[in-house]
């Protein structure tokens, strides 16, 4: 069953990420095994030398190792708990994205199945897979992580085994998404406001590009304030932010646009001032955005 | 009263910006006069050679070119219009931060009293004035531009003149600024979040410079679609987006955090995708944040 010193691998869930996932095991020459509930989302793959399985427990039993990647977490109990006798003793890597709270769940299941459990995050779009700008992150047993790194390696770019506490994958994609999702969201309110006042979004473009060179230096000053739990604010002060904050809404709303994103971070940033850290750095707001009920937990 | 080719200028305003202008004018060889409400203000750039005014008209008739650097435009009309004889003939270049609308009804009455305007915007730090890495942008007549811009190179860095209609500077700057401030919101919270699941700042940091690398790429697609009108979701969609942002709310919620901003972007998000607009990239939601007032105003 073996191809040289290619392990071979099963792919479970066949939409646009698992198929480059599985894409990328055949191209580095694992005998690669593929299932998924409608069967004929394997085609292409199978015309590439996947081998079909015609149910999940068929599909587990091929290989040491089986990667899910299905919608959530729901789908993913409800494909491998029938198959929990075929999964014990393997390898389950869940590169299905959900919360931390369902990956720690998940991993105390598979433990009480003598099922190893490594928890997965995807951080880079489906055609970087298997090429140098993948990004996977993974977390669990520090050893099933070392046994299958050789295989995973197959995947491409950049992973990282970020502990052993099974729910960091999923705390740093989350993390980042918001990171992502936020930027984005400013980024198209930026784009609208200046159509209102007639600049284009190809003029405002290079300098939005300035704005987003300023964010790495940005990052690891806030980083280091963050875990020093020191928030200097010598360079620039959250009453600052908070009155360039009511000016950018208040153009915003003079000119009818949607303000609600500014709305909210200002009123985060007037109850960081009302709580007496207006002369803090904005970084000081990492603590007040968190309540008294969001204390870290244990470290894995 | 000129110092070899360098034409004489004036700093109006010497707070932290207006004493970083004053002094990179005078590095450069400016013969620099320089007022201040509070004249003691000056006493630094005095000794760098600065002369003193002790009336902002003494300050405003010493110069053909005079620069104003105050808190806000209230502060620059109290402090222009009963000098508006001797600025009459000069030309004023107001780098105070304000609306666009504001700095057109300032380019009015400027031209109301035979004064010459420009207004600009600087888009950098005091401490990059005079510098590789200053960034200042101007609008306004732009002969009157080309006739003082070898002063103004005296600031340094990127200078941009970016059409006639003087609050264009403005609206580069409040657009800017928007992206600038809900990105840093998006970054405390993802902090925040992630130090709620027991992952350091410090962790966290080299994967949210990774994020921020991916922004100029996304800048210039979504230039191009929002330029074009057109909005292809074909490598994601709002619809991803949203389930993407609710996936962050509930996790977010979950650990007791303040989810004002993300509960504002999925509801600006949800509504795109009421309107039909789900399978269409998130750029599309610079349309759909503008509201039926928020018509471009003609170019100048």
């Amino acid at each position: 069953m073996t191809d040289g010193d290619r392990s071979p691998v099963t792919v479970l869930g066949l939409g646009p990420m698992g198929r480059a996932l599985a894409g990328a095991f055949l191209r580095d020459g694992h005998p690669t095994t593929v299932w998924n509930r409608t069967a004929s989302k394997a085609d292409a793959l199978v015309a590439q030398g996947a081998a079909r399985a015609l149910t999940a427990a068929d599909a587990i039993a091929a290989s040491p190792l089986v990667i899910a990647c299905v919608i959530d977490y729901d789908a993913v109990h409800t494909i491998v708990e029938p198959a929990a006798d075929a999964l014990k003793g393997r390898t389950l890597v869940n590169l299905t994205a959900d919360s931390p709270e369902r990956a720690r769940r998940t991993a105390a299941w598979a433990d009480d199945h003598g099922i190893g459990y490594l928890d997965g995050a995807i951080m880079s779009p489906t055609e970087t897979i298997g090429g140098p700008s993948a990004v996977v992150l993974y977390s669990g047993p520090e050893d099933l992580y070392r046994e299958h790194r050789p295989t995973l390696a197959s995947l491409g770019g950049t992973a990282a085994h970020l502990g052993s506490d099974p729910g960091r994958a999923a705390a740093y994609d989350v993390a980042l998404l918001d990171l992502f999702w936020t930027s984005m969201s400013g980024l198209v309110h930026a784009f609208a406001l200046a159509g209102a006042e007639g600049v284009t979004a190809a003029e405002l473009a290079p300098f939005a590009r300035g704005i987003s060179d300023l964010m790495p230096g940005v990052i690891d000053e806030f980083a280091r304030h963050i875990d020093d739990g020191v928030h200097p604010g010598d360079a620039s002060t959250i009453a600052s932010a908070l009155a360039s904050m009511e000016h950018i809404a208040h153009v915003s709303h003079a000119r009818g646009l949607d303000t609600g994103v500014m709305d909210a971070a200002r009123a985060a940033a007037r109850r960081a001032v009302e709580a007496g850290h207006g002369g803090d750095s904005f970084s000081r707001l990492a603590e007040t955005l968190a309540g008294p009920s969001a204390a870290p937990v244990s470290r894995g």
